[in-house]
């Protein structure tokens, strides 16, 4: 990437100054930059105010004494032209127009403003946007929802839907993703996805890209970037609309072209970019990639405690192209002096639910067995299902806490095992669901979900995640780096 | 069903009396039982104990004085014979067998005391087992785990697996699932599905019947008792062990005969069963023939207020086999009347999010546009998704939880006149993420769930689960009610 081009990036994602335009008491933009770094050299603007969050309210961008980087636009619509011109006129470097009611609502004359506005950017500022929530960085902060992550992290995200944006952020946050730029970039009539594409490519605190789009200007250029950052890193893409219906509704929602499930899929691969098909799966697969390290085969170990759901475990690795093949003879003589007959499977999945708990008869812990099972040649994953802490609960009632504590000490040393010094891909499921109001079984999961997420492990509330995730990882590896 | 076969069948339902034997301090049938109303006719036996759980406890199921019905069995293993053997001189009426360790095991000698078992029972005593839960019936007390639901309702469920059942009695309750019986059948060397399903499909209590298995014995009485069944009530099955490497971990844990997924998918449809494919799917196409009317075609309208999850949320509708139609002339000036023009699609799917927030420009409310959908001749079932509540506090602030309260209750009005008054299908969605810490946001959202259930909504926590269980309705309607 050329130096001058990355100097306007500079602009974009580290800022010195920003304003925003269009602020008011409660715009989330505002409040989510008093939250960050950036507080102090945060410039509010509105004629409607003298002051907000205890800030000097400008009632112009022109009014501002010194330079300024970088400005949201949260004005009306009909505004934005004239805002923009002020910006420009300050000497501004980079835009993020938030307000929406441009191309999108199919009017012929939002068409025609919004063609406007493209015009008097063209060669004099960066702008992102219209309609989108704009930049969100850890590191220089600029954020664009309130109490937003504020650790870095490997993971970029480039998003047309400001709405999609939000949630990545906000769910990423609550599965331990952490983000080095999340881009919501609209309706792009200025910055595309190729542009901030080009910059994550090269961006060195980037090592996962995750995309969603919905359609594209210019296939080709898009083509290029996405060949190019796939040749330095993952990308992983989410295609809206491919769907005939899902098509128009992408139209209305950015006013973009969409083309052809077909056309997108071929693209997609032709780059060396993995689709997804849904959110969660992008979610899901983007911290697999950020934490875990690659499968080196097919072969998945299943560790549960429940023999009712390891059948359909197992239907699920296969179902997703993984294999769950039968330990080697060592192993299975092996995990077999561990853990008694009755009700326990010693074979994969392994249903060892008496070494859980410590029943009697077991000798050696549940690290001792996650250890043996990562020496076995036939397995390069590992997927640990924890649940049934209501049956800890059962069997060591007042004494649950110190004893799940110690049990969770005790899979966390084997899972660090298996992955660091046998290098095999481990991936923890801690089966949490969303409406439970046992607020004692909540916190008990929460505990063990914590612990891993503490040692890096990709942690997920289902099972069917933690695979569909695994999966993803091997597809990464099989078509991606081993082409 | 014959009146014999019925009377076998009320004593397992409905027993009288209930012993336990093996009862101890902690294990989970006797502090289950103890909490229904059969703990006035429950008798522990386990000559270990003169005392359990303030109850006199029995050496030997022979020295109780009266008759009993029901009996748990819950000793080791190679005390079954035995035990069961008292049972029969005892004239209890029916066994459940929960102890594992049989031909599950895979061992021999472990499949000749099985025989031996089947042999002891063999017209004698009716036996469910052996390593199984047992059953569950709200109606008479009987349960497997402690608080367990009491309330009774339309799901009777069968399944091979105990751990299965558990968990959907389970995250049923947690999903206003309500169940006339669940049925672990485990082992089944006597009592066997085909047997629990022509009592449930001729059980005026149930109304829906949900399967789980991973084999069977007899296929041809498996088949005719599922034809059955599918002519009377909506039977809905999930297969477990369906690919190769599932089918040896079926085998491990019930020891049955598993069968290619082709002649199971054949065996389903040629039945008129609906075939699902994961134990999710299972639980939320299970809650929504519980109580939702069947759709009467594919047009389906989504209500969000996130344009950026329209798009994906209309791919998901298309991909489950379902349309997301554009709403007629009418509808759409209908609607354009009650939401002003910037950001919000007025479309199908309708991202009418102003509305949610009575923001300024906004006529009516999210009834009204509910009401006006709901006559729209395209639309045959709603699926409205609620969300957002971080944007309903941060518009809201302190007046967040009365506002909530408002709006939900104008969302059930809406959605009550849709269902009731016009006849439609109406799906609800209050997403929410199984890792979130933000109580707050957590109670908001479980609020907003339980006025949707008061008034007998199914409801789910993704936007993907409420659209599949939609489908599948649909695909009951299609396949099973027009042939």
């Amino acid at each position: 990437m050329k130096a001058e081009k990355l100097r306007k990036f500079e602009y974009i994602f580290h800022p010195r100054t920003v304003a925003v335009i269009g602020a008011s008491n409660d715009d989330g933009f505002s409040q989510a930059l008093m939250g960050t770094k950036l507080r102090d050299n945060l410039f509010l603007v509105n004629p409607k105010h003298k002051e907000l969050h205890g800030k000097r309210c400008y009632p112009s961008i022109l009014d501002i004494e010194g330079g300024i980087d970088y400005v949201v636009i949260a004005v009306p619509t009909l505004l934005v032209p004239k805002v923009l011109a002020e910006c420009i006129e300050k000497g501004v470097k980079a835009v993020h127009v938030y307000t929406a009611g441009f191309s999108e609502t199919g009017l012929e004359e939002r068409k025609t403003l919004e063609d406007e506005v493209k015009e008097i950017a063209r060669g004099k500022i960066s702008l992102i946007g219209p309609n989108c929530m704009g930049v969100c960085c850890p590191r220089s902060g600029l954020a664009f929802i309130p109490d937003s992550s504020t650790e870095e992290g490997p993971v970029g995200v480039i998003s047309q839907s400001g709405t999609f944006a939000v949630e990545f952020l906000s769910i990423g946050k609550l599965r331990n993703i952490r983000f080095s730029k999340v881009i919501s970039y609209g309706n792009a009539i200025n910055l595309d996805c190729p542009d901030f594409l080009e910059y994550l490519a090269h961006d060195s605190k980037t090592e996962v890209i995750a995309l969603y789009m919905e359609g594209t200007r210019n296939g080709e250029r898009l083509k290029a970037a996405m060949t190019e950052a796939a040749r330095l890193k993952p990308v992983l893409a989410l295609k809206g609309g491919v769907t005939e219906h899902g098509h128009r509704a992408a139209s209305s929602h950015t006013g973009s072209l969409a083309g052809s499930p077909e056309i997108w899929s071929s693209l997609f691969r032709q780059a060396r970019v993995i689709q997804v098909e849904d959110f969660d799966e992008l979610l899901d697969t983007t911290l697999a990639l950020s934490c875990a390290p690659l499968p080196s085969g097919k072969g998945t170990a299943i560790i549960t405690n429940s023999g009712g759901f390891s059948v359909l475990e197992t239907d699920l690795c296969v179902k997703a192209g993984l294999e769950v093949p039968q330990f080697t003879k060592e192993t299975i003589a092996e995990l077999r002096k561990m853990v008694p007959l009755a009700g326990t499977g010693i074979n994969n999945p392994l249903d060892a639910w008496p070494i859980y708990y410590n029943m009697p008869g077991t000798t050696g812990t549940l690290a001792d067995a996650i250890k043996t099972l990562s020496h076995d040649k036939n397995i390069h994953s590992i997927v640990l299902h924890f649940d049934e802490v209501r049956y800890l609960r059962h069997v060591f009632g007042e004494a649950t806490e110190n004893y799940l504590k110690e049990l969770v000490e005790i899979m966390v040393q084997g899972c660090r095992y298996a992955r660091d010094e046998m290098g095999r891909t481990v991936m923890i499921c801690v089966s949490l669901d969303a409406y439970t109001e046992d607020e004692e079984d909540r916190s008990y999961h929460l505990l063990a979900k914590k612990a891993f997420e503490g040692e890096r492990f990709p942690v997920y509330p289902s099972l069917g995640a933690s695979i569909k995730a695994l999966s993803n990882l091997y597809r990464y590896k099989a078509q991606c780096r081993n082409p």
